[in-house]
């Protein structure tokens, strides 16, 4: 590939960015550009956060502890997001890594794990997830980073939910309706999806959350989904249907 | 977990079940039930295909080489099913491997594998993808298997394509419609998504695409999507808007 063709890298920078500045980076990424992507003086990057929006920056010293550079054109302001949580009960680690991925991706804005009744996960580390996060947001061209909150049971996670945001459970047993219809409805511009465990949830679990005035039970068709697919399929129809893959939701912003 | 709440095994058969009849089950599937579960004489588990439909049978003589079975009651008729194909250009073995699984859990009858000018993958390995298919099918509670095409170079694809058939062409570079619109607007039941492989369609490519008078330049929002995504994302929402998680397409057969 020639550098016409190579994508140029993108770096969340969590300090503030400012046209004309210069900015010392911290070690985990200027280790990253000098001894991983083998970058040079002189060379340029793009480097983002969802305050300042994403600025082309000049290397001016590269070190692999301590990189310098120089911010110069803003790229992109800070754009209005979909705000869209992703509930999900946690499974093996290698599945709970994509599913951190691919919600960073679909442009989930917070994403909170929930521990349920079938959950067999032990420790949730949450630290691990927010790195992904990053990692997942630099790919992808996007210019936020989702939040990771603290994991909570789901029983917490109800009582101190706030009702004006709708909660659209994907109920495995097919007894929510169709999520076209329900994304399609909802007029509410704060949801949130909460997707189970495998296995997932109990009938006692199902029947709590059906009682709740905030919560939609949502069907994902005829087949039973793995856990990670119906994180990625609920958020993919979500951003479709009444999140930012829609023109006319677009308009109306 | 309790016999109650286990879940019973699935597995495919491609012989054919009829009830009262006895089989002889092959050595992979044998295999399977008595060493990998552990299976005994006298217990019961499913088997299906999508001619004869699914049936509970009794295992006989459970044996490593050779489980002897008999097909006791019919628990399903085999369903009319959305004709949906995937054509996704091969990425990394995981990767494939994952798209495999999902695009048999999202309902799609045929995958076929297509070369394109960034695809970077050597062999095809279609036997591979195919037992993947069987797995996946097992685990998801469907009763068909999707058919494994021969992998074609993109070109050959579209000269053989028959042009009843819609065939949506996942453009990441974001000038094609919605894909609520575009999928909403088909009014043909046979279609095909096709989705391509890391660092996406060349311009050649796209405009080639473009001109067939089958193919449908379909947008998946602003993010740029990883090659698993994108097949996740688009057999979803194909799926949500025309497909079988639609409730008015269903009341329509």
């Amino acid at each position: 590939m020639n550098n016409e063709t190579k994508k140029k890298i993108r770096l969340f920078v969590s300090s503030p960015l400012r046209e004309g500045t210069e900015l010392l980076l911290p070690e985990a990424s200027s280790h990253y550009l000098c001894n991983v992507m083998r970058l040079q003086n002189g060379q340029t990057i793009s480097c983002f956060n969802a305050v300042d929006g994403e600025f082309d920056c000049h290397i001016e010293n590269i070190h692999k502890k301590q990189c310098r550079i120089k911010v110069e054109k803003k790229i992109r302001s800070p754009q209005p997001e979909t705000d869209l949580w992703l509930l999900f009960a946690p499974v093996k680690k290698e599945q709970t890594d994509f599913i951190i991925e691919k919600a960073t991706e679909l442009g989930v804005s917070k994403i909170i794990p929930v521990i349920t009744a079938r959950t067999i996960v032990g420790s949730v580390r949450t630290e691990r997830f927010a790195a992904r996060a990053v990692e997942a947001a630099e790919q992808c061209g996007r210019i936020s980073i989702p939040q990771i909150g603290a994991p909570l049971r789901l029983e917490e996670a109800l009582n101190e939910w706030d009702s004006k945001r709708l909660l659209f459970f994907m109920d495995e047993k097919g007894n929510g309706v169709s999520c076209r219809e329900a994304f399609g409805k909802a007029q509410s511009l704060s949801a949130a999806v909460l997707t189970g465990p495998e296995g997932g949830f109990s009938e006692e679990e199902a029947n709590i959350l059906y009682r709740k005035p905030f919560v939609r039970g949502v069907s994902l068709g005829p087949r039973i989904l793995r856990a990670e697919t119906a994180v990625v399929a609920a958020l993919s129809v979500w951003q479709a249907v009444a999140g930012d893959w829609n023109p006319d939701e677009g308009e109306k912003k």
